[in-house]
């Protein structure tokens, strides 16, 4: 599967070297993630109030080019692997077909207490 | 009371104005709350597992000066009234005795699943 | 005028409490600002790059519900009062129909350099 | 050389998990890295008036354990290499002796156009 998700970049998203702060490109490809599992069908708030959540367990993340305030960019996600214990995304934030960001995340499920969980078989399937 | 709290300006508090993003403004009052009611003895993980939380209810703030990268800020804190049902705190940020930032910010108590509380009267007390 | 701007709430808005984190509504209002300018022709990259930044001078700011993760929310902007040393917005966020945060927001105009500057007339015309 | 350098954990910092949300830590460190910085005696501001800038060009992060509320961490940054083009540091956040996250970051020196730059000299000589 492939998702595509738009993101614009606002003050917030900027710091003083008058690009988009580094950390930033963690928040703008999670919500990208946010996207992709509520259009499959997945809805985090039950799967939250049922015990559970989705953790980053492992991000791997190369800075090519910098953003800049009220570009549009474009997040780009891959499923790459998925086991019943994690998957992995490859996921890219380009503007206008330029890659600016690449990261390969791996995503665990953990139980609200803090155990390592398996990913629900019903949402494996939808992915 | 009066309360104390230096704050550190780093990058991921600046935007592309060179200059300390408007909103950063509340997360440093809020670290200088809960600085002073930890100071007091008040225990926030323990009462949202009671099932309470403080919520802001009104913030009127003014912005009098820019802060900067690497600048040391203080954050004063106020208590300005407590009853059962809110408090309202005087909050300023200063530079080397130059007021940056104001504002009065008044908080209430709700419990996790969203209704008014009561302050604690064991808080109201330590306050 | 009257500018409408969606926001989706994501991880990175919650807090421990469950809901939007208060100074993140700042976030959301300045997205729509920059929208609406944004969208009357207004390039706020060309207007930095001649100098002239926008600042935000004094927040009113009530919190009346909150926001919750995945929620679909609305802001709404409406210019109240323009002079050519600030204006002023009426800024509110709602999730279907159901008001959750207001603000009036005094926006005012500044050098890079840090000194007030008029709102160039060409802009003002615009709004 | 190694660095330490305290962060508590406050309301902005955590999610709707109850946990500190994962780009935070990209936060932490990153003030750990401009304390260091500053204390060995390299002025960010001044450099940025020389028209230069460090900038992340990689990031490989594990998540080990998650951090809570009004935790109290603890981040240790070792330089690991430094070459006239970058330098790689090894950075974790632990609580108590406990490593919750640990990542190896490269850094580059830009322009503040957006040019690869060579990190000055009598900088790497600092570190």
């Amino acid at each position: 599967m492939i998702h595509q998700f738009p993101v614009r970049v606002y003050y917030e998203d900027t710091d003083m070297g008058g690009i988009v702060y580094h950390a930033n490109y963690l928040r703008f490809i999670e919500r990208a993630r946010s996207d992709w599992v509520r259009g499959i069908g997945v809805d985090q708030n039950a799967m939250r109030e049922a015990g559970l959540i989705y953790v980053v367990r492992r991000i791997e993340a190369d800075y090519l080019a910098p953003a800049k305030f009220d570009e549009e960019l474009l997040v780009t996600t891959r499923m790459h692997k998925v086991t019943p214990a994690r998957m992995t995304l490859q996921q890219e934030v380009s503007r206008a077909g330029q890659p600016l960001f690449r990261a390969e995340v791996t995503i665990v499920c953990m139980t609200t207490t803090g155990k390592p969980a398996r990913l629900p078989a019903e949402i494996r399937a939808l992915m």
